[in-house]
């Protein structure tokens, strides 16, 4: 009874407003099992890396209880590579590189171990990946989240709504559900998103914070108001970590319970943007991440019986 | 005992995605008379119309409990008038048309019985006039709330500074809150804002809600989110009527209640995108303030002991 992450396992090079790094450990596979593990454990990892995956990385997230047996390491392959730019609002970025590397092989062969998971979290892939996946399962998981970009929409929209016609949830941020539904309208791009499967829809806004919509009831909840965005790398991904690893933890698939995970996921976001890559993830401790919870409790709660 | 209002009353010509309009009724104060009178009666209105503007929609406001006393009507002049076009995303627009009329020779006088006003909301008008009247006033309001726009720290930011340093709360948008404040940062930003006088900050952000900021508190409530926005013209106005409406009503100026204040300004501006102009909050039940507002709480409203 566990939670499988797929996605990648890469290296980065960013540049912010705030400095530039050449080379750390990137990948959405990575931010999420790094947020996910403080919630549950173990957490069953599906990736590919390249022998030039540092081998303490890996021994770093088997540590923390995440089972690496299905992440294929391809000796004389180079890991997945991305490199970026922000710009000063930290909303948008320009690609500079992408190689792809054995992340363009990637076809994952589950192990026999990885088949009685109850939560599965498809970072963004290949939709043919992400439908593999699902399909190697004996049983269907409690509940599948998704996430995916606009690059899948651009150039296998076949593949990815049949993928999104699998997942309970798909989360996708506010540019991507509009290109997916045509839609202007948050509300009504999610409905019309809503009719492709997924019963539950979360829209990411970076700063502007998440929209999860459940046929007529949404939930929103803000990002933290920081002094400063150091990197916003992996937010996306740190978010659906920590909403999955609160899902799995109390294995409550309810609207009231998703609720409570988006602002999990919200406060591990919070924290993923205040160093470069997911290194403040790495040091985090539980206390911190109680007083940040009680941060967003603060930045949202109103008193209503004043009103009326 | 009353609050007072005071800003420009207008016609308006806009056009957006989903219609056009030629000639309607709006300017700052009306919007902000008409959200206010929902929670507190009466208010005293300051302004200055041309002889072109309908005596009907005067006696509307009158109706309202809107004392007009302090309304100058300019009978061979014509009323402010203004004309933008929206984009898309309803969040920027340009300005096509700016006729100034009566308003550029605006130099109010407040009539004695407005001298026992307790709160006192200043809309966005030249800074020399939003000090003129504040200097006017014989005893200081229990509250002062005070919008402008960037177009003043353009041409004006000595005396924008000024009236900055007079008032209690200060409203504005994410983007003058950068322009005045030089920071990016909206957190950076409400430091430096707050260190030129006001104790509260109310940084509006359209459809992606509003911050309001008090020394290390903060407070963030969402925009509803709405299948159509159809017109935002006069959204933060109405938002400011119904912030300063309801502290008027409760008298109490606390940061708590300025938190549930927020939450009623949101409602009110949720209704007035709905049609154009103030059509919509001209209309507007009880029943509807309340059931929206609670549809707020359900927006917002998490299960945090579910985490711990």
């Amino acid at each position: 009874m566990s939670l499988m992450i797929v996605g990648s396992m890469a290296f980065d090079a960013l540049e912010t407003p705030f400095g530039k790094v050449d080379r750390i450990i990137g990948g959405s596979a990575t931010y999420a099992a790094w947020a996910a593990s403080n919630f549950t454990q173990p957490i069953k990892q599906v990736s590919i890396v390249g022998g030039d995956f540092p081998q303490d990385e890996m021994d770093a997230l088997t540590a923390r209880g995440v089972d690496m047996e299905g992440v294929e390491v391809v000796k004389d392959g180079k890991s997945f590579f991305w490199s970026g730019r922000y710009h000063m609002d930290m909303n948008t970025r320009d690609t500079l590189v992408t190689e792809l590397n054995v992340l363009g092989q990637f076809n994952p062969q589950l192990p026999a171990s990885y088949q009685d998971c109850e939560f599965l979290m498809l970072g963004n892939l290949a939709p043919a990946v992400q439908i593999s996946v699902i399909n190697q399962l004996q049983k269907r998981p409690k509940l599948i989240i998704m996430d995916t970009m606009n690059f899948w929409m651009e150039i296998a929209l076949d593949e990815l709504k049949q993928a999104i016609s699998m997942v309970d949830v798909l989360m996708v941020n506010d540019s991507e559900a509009r290109q997916l539904s045509g839609e202007f309208s948050l509300v009504k791009a999610a409905k019309k998103i809503q009719a492709m499967g997924p019963k539950f829809l979360i829209i990411k806004k970076g700063e502007h914070g998440a929209l999860l919509f459940h046929g007529k009831q949404v939930f929103f909840a803000p990002a933290l108001p920081l002094e400063e965005v150091f990197d916003p790398t992996g937010a996306g991904d740190t978010f659906a970590g920590g909403f999955i690893g609160h899902i799995s933890r109390t294995k409550d698939i309810s609207f009231e319970n998703m609720k409570t995970g988006i602002i999990v996921g919200s406060a591990m976001a919070s924290f993923c943007v205040e160093k470069f890559g997911p290194n403040r993830l790495k040091e985090l401790k539980q206390e911190e991440i109680d007083a940040r919870i009680d941060e967003f409790v603060e930045l949202v709660n109103f008193d209503i019986s004043i009103i009326s």
